[in-house]
């Protein structure tokens, strides 16, 4: 039998999503028998110096808005409009923000191939009506292809680098016989890539480990040092874990305290990222979180106090909030007038 | 029935012993009911400014010399000799290095009560002969009692001075009717103690934590950033967490994964630990682990090179060393002048 080889389009070519495509570049040349070698990454439009990014893109191979110290493989081709990008794509790797997929599916529905699948790097869940659902499923649902999830402690500059990371690949049970493309498609020496048949907790992982983030940047900011900031960590994770069983069919408990999605992104995350950051310094100035997002992201967004927002409500409207107690701490600190020094008072 | 009340004795008073003497001696006195309120402290007498360190601490109720910034309560006793300060105790609280242990124990089997148990806090492994050991089965042999194990995310400075922590304790099935009174002993608001039928993954959690702080000391020194580190620490948990299944009875993963013992402990010795700390300088300097150890300790002795040493040699003579690469790497590149670039290369 005769294999089809697997199109790639990466559907977005923000910061990560052209780290990723570096690397998927890359692998697609290293597989040759397994993927066509041009990889579409659809990037949105944008003018920069009087020049379309992607003119640049195609011209200088490096992403100078989003990425400029990272060089693209050739093969990486920018294209202005996703549904070109996706052109007859089989392997569609998503890894825009969540606020553009809906509009972006659906110019997508006419383009893709026959048997086309995905993979979700979305971060963020989608609370609507008393709802909650991953983006994995939001793609499923809407181009009707199974859509699986990579998540992990990947920082996109040090991947870019080339420093060594590892990742997860949540995958569904219908994506079986599909791991072996994704793992061929992401992994290197450098980028190690797991693989562990739950898409929602990898997914969770991604998105929870923000809220736990803006406590352990509370931590920080009360100077209570290494022993309460691991505490709430781990209680965070236990959280995390708990949140993902209750609400998701078929999470796997060790998705959250054995992978790189899991323990290893929630490290990294309370080490490094930006809601630590936002969170320590609303402790230390008590200056509200849209103005320190403002003054200290340069432009990112803040997803750890939005996704503690929309997990609350969630939980409240399912009467499950009080098993919860460091997320609704953490939510009532950012948006009640919550004392941090209460921060621990009812774990 | 009347319940005998348990008599607490300390065996040992450094820098963790003198802080947990201050949880012990205030719980003692919230928990009249259960314990006899003076707890005996055995201190290794040394003479300070001309004066014994026993009676510095009884007049003045602060160990000056190794935790200055504490006060102890009235009622924690400073004792010379170990057998005077455990006369009559049921409750044994070794925290002493693992050096003197043995000699101690001797010293102590006259002078116990009938009944008596024991927790210990010391870190680290006996190997000796192919055989490895933890400091509580030390104790539970030598003394004919059965011996828990407390460990976790526990920097003693910062539980001296009430910050927030948590801790695990592990026991064995013998003494589950005992656990109430470890939990009375050592739980404050502050200090949070979870327990778990697992006395060998405790204690091994607590040795071999520092193993892999050697490996995310390197990544510092490296300067590979936070996908890296995270990564290291990852694998170094589900090494940490094979060997115990894989060498000791009754051990349960979750230790490892979910307690505070376990992968909370880990976080604060990879992000503040003395491991870390050398290892670090020894990429950055190239100098050997013993200068490093008297340049950057200030006395205290470097715990995860020796544990290193002893895994490996163990698994050595088992023949196990290849299922712990990460191990055996950060074993080559202390000891066998393995370039730490390629810390990851066997991963």
């Amino acid at each position: 039998m005769v294999q089809q080889k697997q199109r790639v389009a990466i559907i977005g070519s923000g910061n990560w999503g052209s780290a990723i495509a570096t690397i998927a570049g890359y692998n697609t040349m290293r597989h040759k028998d397994v993927f066509e070698p041009t990889v579409n990454m659809y990037v949105y439009e944008e003018i920069i110096n009087g020049e379309k990014l992607t003119d640049i893109i195609n011209r200088e191979h490096v992403n100078t808005k989003y990425l400029p110290h990272a060089r693209l493989p050739d093969n990486v081709v920018a294209v202005p409009k996703a549904e070109e990008a996706a052109r007859d794509a089989t392997l569609l790797v998503f890894v825009l923000p969540h606020q553009f997929i809906l509009n972006v599916c659906k110019s997508l529905k006419d383009a893709i191939a026959p048997g086309a699948h995905a993979i979700s790097m979305i971060k963020g869940v989608d609370v609507a009506n008393h709802h909650i659902s991953i983006y994995a499923d939001v793609i499923e649902k809407s181009l009707g292809i199974p859509c699986a999830a990579l998540s992990g402690a990947n920082i996109a500059n040090e991947v870019a680098q080339g420093l060594f990371s590892e990742t997860t690949i949540g995958y569904r049970a219908s994506q079986r016989g599909l791991v072996d493309y994704y793992q061929k498609l992401f992994d290197t020496p450098k980028f190690r890539v797991g693989a562990i048949e739950d898409v929602s907790g990898v997914s969770l992982c991604g998105a929870l480990k923000n809220v736990v983030a803006v406590g352990a940047g509370f931590v920080d900011g009360l100077e209570w040092g290494g022993n309460a900031k691991a505490a709430i960590m781990r209680i965070g994770l236990m959280e995390m874990r708990n949140f993902a069983l209750e609400f998701f069919d078929g999470v796997k408990p060790e998705t959250f305290t054995e992978t790189s999605a899991g323990v290893a992104d929630l490290i990294t995350t309370c080490y490094g990222g930006r809601n630590r950051k936002c969170a320590e310094a609303f402790v230390r100035t008590r200056k509200p979180f849209h103005v320190l997002e403002a003054e200290l992201l340069n432009g990112q967004k803040l997803q750890g106090t939005e996704t503690t927002k929309d997990v609350i409500e969630f939980l409240e409207s399912h009467g499950k909030v009080d098993k919860y107690p460091l997320f609704k701490t953490i939510y009532d600190i950012c948006y009640n007038g919550l004392d941090p020094q209460q921060l621990t008072e009812r774990l």
